[in-house]
């Protein structure tokens, strides 16, 4: 089904963005500025289900790549995903129908979008992570084969970088994010591109629609006092995604955070409320939680930390001391947990030396946390007063 | 005039090449391996004067970039330098009519010979730097507009990049300097393509037939026992260069050499006979020479630094302690010595804060020099016994 984007759903959107982000994508907020301007100058955007793609649609994914750190303080030009597509059309003699995300969180849910207006091309509703994950090969476009070059980078100044690896997607990644580094660390690129056929087969469907679901849930969450697994499970019933649990609820005590090989590293110490003590290790997404020694949750599973305040995503760059926070978890879609999957998406791929395991959630009683969470929501909204 | 290039020619022009790469350009020896079994594969290679050009010839130049100390070590599979100027001959939509080399000191003489033996191609027996330079911005080329870019990197895996910066040439150095670290800091590339008459008017002629001329009359001094400058001087007489002096006589005393930001740095401090002291700074090729706290000659004049005892050129990566010397300087030709080509090839050009002044070669009268180098000559003979 197709549907249109207007500019009032881009906060909830741009929250949501930042929810399917785990931590990393980049904060959406600079994507969505873009994407208001664009909506504004050229109307509003139509997207698209991949299952209504005619099999020769010809879909080029527009994208950010680089340090979500940097990303808060290189903002892109504007043309540079515009021009990559351009170049890309060029190089392959195609012309694209579609333009798509590679990732759902964070910025890059965004960066398609401002192209799509720009360009008057629809924009399919469905990307290749189904969430965020740091690295370029890391798609379901990879697990059906399709290849992630020739890709482009386009530069504020109007130069651009074609980088050709047949089939090897992982080693596209490295030479893109050579480029990238000595760019400043942000780039804005098209790639992965494939035919409508390609996309219906390999896409995760939906996936800017759930985005502003979550979004519009957790601000409804908010004001409504509500507990937040409750109206986040709303949203993604009927998704590919399995049910949201909560991991901890606590506050940040340390964060270290370092830009590094071109990407935003570190980890986040938590304390819980309930005396449970918890560590996420990030590579611009949250990777893995381990609370008390034991393994909460790990990628490809998506590990979440809202604030508890005011039920927004906080990404890895915005982390800090004292920050009140909730942690959740969400199982990914089954095929990144099948065998296939795990090899590109799994513990290893971010050499992790753990298996992955299922998620284990919070130990203390639903009921309980929610009189705890309202009660909580309500010292907020005695505080704005 | 055209003429052909032979099997035999090889280690006369590899050694000529070395004495032009001024220190740097790599070692031509692996080069001349290539260049060899090409021609034993293909037959020989035809070289053309650029003013024998037709002007909408078609010329593509192909050449390697890198740090020298990497070039030692990395080793081309061969198909790369053939399969990039494929690439930018099918980006671009021609037919390449020609190769030429961008760099006539060095592996850069022996690489385009490659190609054009396995291609069938005749190679423009010129080149834009008349010696070695450690960028790709640093070219005759840029001085008369021609554009370096889109440029083509291609790998030994068959994968390749494309880089388009448009005028900017000292850009497509610092993007496909970041490309070739990290490719391990070694490539090989197709760039600079230009018209006939382009090569025409911005190409330092003759370049290839003048390193095998000094490879040549390198190689009948030390089997003479004539005097370097001499036979030098003869090889370079009707040719766009000044006259060779000597610099130095004496022994490598210090070597500091490292690889960063993808090129061999470093120094070597020289002892001479007759007392006086000399520092060499180098960036792949020698910079500066400084005598005694004087610049006896700074780029872009060449500075040679050649075994006393067997005439063969000495790259900055062989350097060592003990090692028995020459330096030897020329005037650079004089187009690189305007206000216009000393903004590309002077000092400052290179962060040296000095400005261009002429060479003082050595003050050992002549015939004392030559009676210490016939000596010499003769005692290495004796030794040889």
């Amino acid at each position: 089904m197709s549907w249109v984007l207007r500019v009032d759903d881009l906060s909830d959107l741009a929250r949501g963005a930042a929810f399917f982000g785990t931590g990393g994508g980049g904060d959406p907020y600079v994507g969505q500025l873009m994407v208001a301007g664009a909506i504004r100058r050229y109307g509003p955007i139509t997207l698209v289900s991949p299952d209504e793609l005619d099999d020769d649609a010809q879909v080029i994914p527009t994208s950010m790549m680089g340090a979500p750190s940097v990303m808060m303080e290189k903002i892109p030009a504007g043309h540079e995903a515009v021009t990559a597509l351009g170049v890309l059309e060029a190089h392959l003699g195609v012309t694209a129908t579609h333009t798509m995300p590679v990732e759902c969180g964070g910025i890059n849910s965004m960066v398609p979008l401002a192209v799509g207006a720009a360009l008057g091309l629809p924009v399919v509703d469905g990307d290749g992570m189904g969430r965020a994950f740091p690295e370029l090969q890391m798609e379901t476009f990879t697990l059906f084969g399709v290849h992630g070059s020739p890709l482009v980078i386009a530069t504020e100044r109007g130069e651009h970088v074609i980088i050709e690896t047949g089939a090897d997607n992982r080693r596209m990644e490295e030479l893109a994010r050579a480029m990238t580094i000595r760019l400043g660390g942000m780039s804005l690129l098209a790639s992965y591109s494939m035919t409508g056929a390609q996309a219906k087969a390999s896409a995760i469907p939906n996936t800017i629609a759930l985005c502003l679901s979550v979004g519009r849930a957790l601000r409804e969450a908010r004001e409504n006092h509500e507990t937040l697994t409750d109206a986040l499970n709303r949203s993604l019933a009927g998704s590919v995604y399995g049910r949201a649990s909560r991991l901890l609820k606590g506050k940040v005590v340390d964060v270290e955070r370092r830009t590094e090989r071109g990407f935003t590293l570190g980890l986040a110490r938590l304390a819980g409320e309930d005396g449970s003590q918890m560590e996420v290790t990030f590579q611009n997404e949250n990777l893995i939680a381990i609370r008390d020694g034991e393994v909460a949750a790990i990628v490809p599973d998506l590990i979440c930390i809202i604030s508890a305040d005011s039920y927004e995503p906080i990404t890895t760059e915005r982390l800090r001391y004292g920050q009140r926070i909730q942690v959740l978890a969400i199982p990914s879609p089954p095929i990144m947990n099948t065998t296939a999957g795990l090899a590109i998406f799994g513990p290893r791929a971010f050499g992790l030396d753990y298996k992955h395991s299922p998620i284990k959630a919070d130990l203390v009683p639903v009921s309980a946390a929610r009189s705890s969470e309202e009660e909580q929501v309500h010292t907020m909204k005695e505080t704005q007063r």
